[in-house]
């Protein structure tokens, strides 16, 4: 049960979200940015990077959520989001996104543990500077997202369907959402 | 030294948000209506509260900015600030802001460290579900600024004159800046 009485049928964030529309705006307004707008980066590569934090941090609503929107972004591929939350390293993804990963993974325990040599790394299979502070800035990010979602003790359904079609509408519509938050059985019919 | 090329002159997080416009827009936003919008918690109780977090993240130029701008809204009490940072238990601060301030320290670890009775010490000494909502994501977010600036390595000032001239700037104008970022000789003579 929540920590806080929120409105009803909303799963994860979407219940402080309907809860407190003035810190919704400018939290849908960094997803979009940093998930969905145009970067040299893909949205599917974002969202991995952004369900590996989620999966590190052990959130299971916003890694079933972004883990479900990458995989739509990334042509239905959810075994290959499973390869990444498991073994990054091994999985058949870019050099370069690897290397992104490593950053984000220790951005994730502190943002002191992120080293030259990892960030050299990521350079050397041609990460941009924009790409490494767009992968900082993710990494950061989720440690927030993860913790609201948390430390309020939201629902988090435990249905794979559920987050199949979270992901395949976040994946088509992005984050903005202009009518507001959507309780859970909207997203499933639509 | 910086992991990436920012523009000079402009200490701890404001060197990324010169780099990043468009995501500096929503960070701005998020702590403008935590901080510094009209609120039951004082600007001066949530400055602390985002200080205190900066300092379990070992932050050097969040915990000084906030500790700074949380000081100037309480009539230049820095002492009190240390003592928060240092044992909020034994500070004069409400018994609602230590209940607070216990959860801030939880979500800091985790989100999933937050417990009932936790939330239940805040309910007694009267902390409303606005409150209590409010200081998990206060907490949360301070875990995305802290690492954005220390997972890009960004330069932070070592002199106190630097954080009180911010600190004063700050807990008198907010965070939007619709100037834009500044660089630190700025706000030293201003």
């Amino acid at each position: 049960m929540p920590h806080i009485k929120l409105p009803e049928g909303f799963p994860g964030i979407r219940g402080p979200m309907a809860f407190s529309p003035t810190t919704t705006k400018p939290l849908r307004e960094l997803a979009e940015v940093l998930l969905h707008a145009p970067n040299t980066l893909s949205p599917g590569e974002r969202e991995l990077i952004a369900t590996y934090v989620s999966s590190l941090n052990d959130c299971h609503y916003c890694q079933s959520c972004h883990g479900s929107t990458a995989a739509h972004h990334l042509g239905g591929n959810f075994e290959l989001v499973d390869n990444v939350k498991q073994d990054f390293e091994s999985a058949t993804v870019s050099d370069k996104l690897k290397a992104l990963l490593v950053i984000a993974g220790k951005v994730q325990k502190s943002g002191k543990a992120v080293t030259s040599e990892d960030v050299e790394r990521a350079r050397r299979q041609g990460a941009t500077d924009r790409e490494i502070h767009d992968t900082v800035l993710i990494a950061a990010a989720f440690c927030m997202y993860n913790r609201y979602v948390d430390g309020l003790a939201t629902w988090a359904p435990r249905d794979f369907e559920v987050y199949r079609a979270i992901g395949a509408k976040t994946a088509k519509e992005g984050y903005l959402r202009p009518g507001g938050e959507e309780p859970i059985g909207q997203e499933i019919r639509s």
